[in-house]
């Protein structure tokens, strides 16, 4: 039988570092948060339980961790990391006869290979406690691995290290797997005794291996996952690795990222083979791109779903929108929510659409704005039309038939529905309904005055003239 | 008398690990290819033939290497290099009493200083063969040089490579020169018996220097150059590369780029002295740019010429279009193909051309399609003035002539000509030609309705109070 | 009583190789130049007087270094860095009894630490001359410090030094304290027997340390920041120095910076806590945001002051402008000198403002200009609205009073005002005075011609059978 293994994720860290009213490990980066991406990692050793110990501002961790379906612990008082797995003690006795990883809520970079290696080896050797550890060129900050020539070994925090220890390379990750009953009777023995007089879960360690229990510190392969993320600052490199695996990851699948130091994708986002993204693009949220798509530099594109084919030209933003195959959007042109282009459709510079159904092969090239609308199949929208969707008071829909001619520098003003084949002239102010096959027109009758222009400019000349 | 020089270039790779449907070699990037940046190098040496070996998708190879003038040798099965030189016999033997210069195609950063530099040493010495090695941080992946204690030299191939030869640093880069003769009669010599089960060209080298021939190995004094790129990711670190030499290039000759790291120059684009290049900036294809211009963040330069002392504001895109000196243009403008800005022209935001000459000294500053149309010198431009060039079937001209003021708002119903000095009222919808210095008018008449605005606002409270 | 400090900062360099007409010291950079980068540093130290040694170009020099409060003095011919600070004398004789340091214009990086550590230690000592030396990786083009047994130490400039001596890694900063007395009685001994012919400051050293002075050479523990600018490429990395100083200060204040390496932010920018930089986003000048704003990616800030919890979306340029809390604006938006945005206003895409009041809680949402206006409070503004503020002759005022709505695809022929709580009809050509609270139309009346679109169709597919 499969020994239980529940995963406690230590996130009741200030970061006062941060200046942030909002708690470290929520802090949102690529489409997720440092706390996310470490529940990604645990989840994906399929835990039998995760807790999540929460301090101060729980109320935000909980709502956000929620959808990952982990309990929560709640450290009243910051005393220490020992003392936070304490706080999880209902969590250490469901774990019953199994074992407890524990990991840090701010360790961005971990990933589960690792963490599955330490707990293969765990077992394997019937550990009391296995620790990660990591060499790194600079240990400042980290707990060091002291591993005496009897073989036992202690963990001395930065704050408690002299010199000689301070120059030991082998940091400890603060990433462990506990048997959990060695975990439990050796917590009540933590003290305080030390620098910042808090019980610090790394002396577990010492305190069991000083017991001759197996203990074992395995130095992790990947010490370049080993960043805690303590200031702002320390986000950028951070989110610098998680872009490059992103780059990675989709230039496998056959996706051309032209210029990786300028893009960015959010790691949730999707994109098919034989797509190209240029330069300066920031792609966020769920999005989904298909194959042999081409996004043009300056894009900008948020939770939308976008098909085959679908070329968006340069500086475009689209938020919520749904683009079919074959559809060629932009350069500044801006989708909004509840947008949808059919396939085929055609949509230009300057153009704007909210909450539009833009039928197949529909054309809007130039300078409109279609809010609250439908645009049936193979319409098309003259530059400069406009829905006047809003009277001051409530919205309006514009229904616009399949077929029908929209002259340029014409405004619906809506509710109002253009029919099947219907011709608008240029210029035109919509305001009943056209029947369809009919020519509408709503605008004045031209006339000249003759050589009006050339005596107004001689009369301005005078007037000059006559102040100079 | 000089002694013929003929170049193979190798590129009958299929690449697969791209997930392409575009042979690796043709890859696109910075406005040329793989194969193309291999070509300018060899072409550089100005050799008697080029010869490029194609295999699967020959076709389009042939068709992208024609503008080299390069001929072409197919390789119908893919069984190895040596295979490959095999099936361009015909250009061995054009080689006659000369030598073989060997470059594979995917070799995108070397540069014609190393090969003129180990085509001299082979001539110098006299040499058989005469092989580019590279001294490198990770040779997996690449064969290994293995210098025997007597002085002869052999290539092992990394998927046959023992573990003691797999630690050798020196690399076969895979550009060779042979002497001719002694490659054609080496070549039969070549066996399947490997990993691979292919015919190694490196084995030539082996075969050679095991007959006491003069073959030498000659490490290349910019390893960072040896550069293979066998999947998407791997074109990043190449395209950094070239994107580096080029913006040491242009700041050489005067140029500033403010963030290089942002910035996307193709190899193609030439830029004059004193002109500064904002971040965030994409100029592509054989783009053109003069002295002192001023190109802001977000532009998309493609295909274009600007004279000198041209400003183009942020995310502007350019495409086909010509620009002369002292113009100043955007933000937010798109120009498209076959637009002409003259001297001193100024176009504002949220203005689009298309195929459009617009005079010197004109002005369009505002939210504003001119398609098809000719302006000329002088005219004034109002915002939001809009050519009707589509009437549904076919594209129609306008013409403005010199010093026509044309008012905002206005839509000019093509085909329409504005007659030279007249001035449109502004929101006229202009559907017959205006007569010189004429005012015309085509809107309709104000009028109000007291207090309308105020009974409404009272009916729409009742309304509300009435539902509430 | 405190000794007296005079600064030198040598400024006379031509910098041929920037390709420049502007003086090299002059180049701008993130919002200021080569020259106030060192100038600041150098102000930072509280000395009596700075002197700016200028040669060609001197009247830019002074144009541009005037804000710092500095004094110049101006060396004729070019005869090397010793004959630059003999042009200073007056300033030396200024020095007094005092101290004189020397920093060269072209070393951005230089900190004011390094230089208060200088000092302190020439002080202390009671130098005759203290220099600041690095350890550097490519020593090349640098003076070498050479180190005699006896204690003595000598500089050799590059292009005198011999092979042994360019091996060394120690070098010269250029960066000196000096005793004004000993430099005044060491500077007549200078000669021109070297390789450049000219009077090297560095000779000084030897001079002063040779009569067995007190002559100290300090490592700098910043070896970092001793990059000179020979070149526009040299500029590069410098300014991603800079940038990532920048970046670190703005995160210690709470602000996020999603992507350093394609963002742009000048110096002199100042930015409020839990605020998020997009990538992408450019911002010069003296630009100032408030707390808790969103910038995205693309924007384009210039000289502007935007408030608390401002966002600014995609793609936007400001210039000159302020913006007050809670306002949103863009994508797409611009905003040109004096536009004040009042709280809790917005502004949409496609929409310019210039020289415009636009009122608390107004609304511009789409494809509109407003230019030379005043827009008050509660103000909905019609997408496609256009203030017609130019007449061909001059600039006219539009003003809007507070609560009117103005309805779409109006043009406002200015000067002209509409009164409070007025409204204007969609598609409106407005050229009188609107009174408050009415009701204003100014178009065409609508008429259909039934089935006209139909046969039109029928008559150009017949037209078009006539033609095959």
């Amino acid at each position: 039988m499969k020994k239980p293994l529940v995963a406690l994720v230590l996130a009741a860290g200030e970061g006062s570092r941060f200046r942030s009213e909002t708690n470290k490990v929520l802090h949102p980066l690529l489409g997720t948060s440092l706390l996310g991406l470490v529940l990604d990692t645990v989840l994906a050793l399929k835990p039998d339980k995760i807790v999540v110990v929460t301090g101060r501002g729980s109320e935000d961790v909980c709502r956000h961790a929620a959808p990952w379906g982990v309990d929560f612990a709640f450290q009243k008082e910051r005393r220490g990391t020992g003392h936070a797995v304490l706080a999880a003690k209902s969590a250490l006795r469901a774990a019953g006869a199994g074992d407890v990883l524990v990991v840090p809520g701010d360790l961005p970079l971990l990933r589960p290979a690792a963490l599955k290696t330490l707990i293969a080896r765990h077992r394997r050797r019937g550990n009391a406690a296995t620790v990660l550890s990591a060499v790194v060129g600079d240990p400042s900050g980290f707990g060091r691995i002291v591993r005496a020539a009897d073989g036992r070994v202690r963990i001395i925090e930065d704050a408690d290290a002299e010199a000689a220890t301070r120059a030991i390379p082998e940091v400890n990750t603060a990433v462990y797997v506990f048997d959990a009953g060695e975990l439990g009777k050796a917590l009540p023995k933590l003290t305080q005794a030390n620098a910042r007089g808090e019980y610090y879960l790394s002396d577990v360690i010492g305190i069991l291996s000083a017991a001759r229990k197996s203990v074992d510190v395995v130095p992790t392969d990947e010490s370049g996952d080993i960043r805690q993320v303590n200031t702002r600052y320390d986000l950028g490199p951070v989110v610098d690795v998680l872009r490059d695996r992103k780059v990675r990851e989709l230039s496998g699948k056959g996706v051309t990222v032209l210029n990786p130091a300028s893009t960015w994708i959010d790691l949730d986002v999707d994109i098919g083979p034989e797509s190209v993204i240029y330069p300066s693009v920031v792609i966020e949220g769920a999005t989904t791109i298909g194959r042999a798509a081409r996004i043009y530099p300056g894009a900008h594109l948020i939770g939308s779903r976008l098909g085959d084919r679908v070329t968006v030209f340069s500086s475009t933003v689209i938020e919520g929108a749904t683009i079919e195959d074959g559809v060629t959007v932009g350069p500044f042109a801006r989708l909004r929510p509840r947008t949808i282009l059919r396939a085929g459709a055609h949509v230009g510079n300057f153009v704007e659409m909210k909450n539009t159904d833009f039928g197949r092969g529909a054309k809007a090239g130039h300078l409109s704005y279609l809010g609250d609308s439908e645009v049936q199949e193979e319409v098309n929208i003259g530059a400069g039309t406009i829905t006047c969707n809003y009277d001051g008071v409530r919205k309006n829909r514009t229904i616009i038939e399949a077929g029908a001619f929209i002259g340029s520098g014409t405004q619906l003003v809506a509710p109002v529905r253009v029919g099947r084949g219907a011709y608008v002239a240029a210029g035109s102010v919509i305001t009943k309904d056209v029947s369809p096959d009919a020519l509408a027109v709503a605008r004045g009758r031209q006339f000249e005055k003759p050589e009006w222009a050339k005596r107004r400019r001689e009369q301005q000349a005078a007037e000059k003239r006559a102040k100079d």
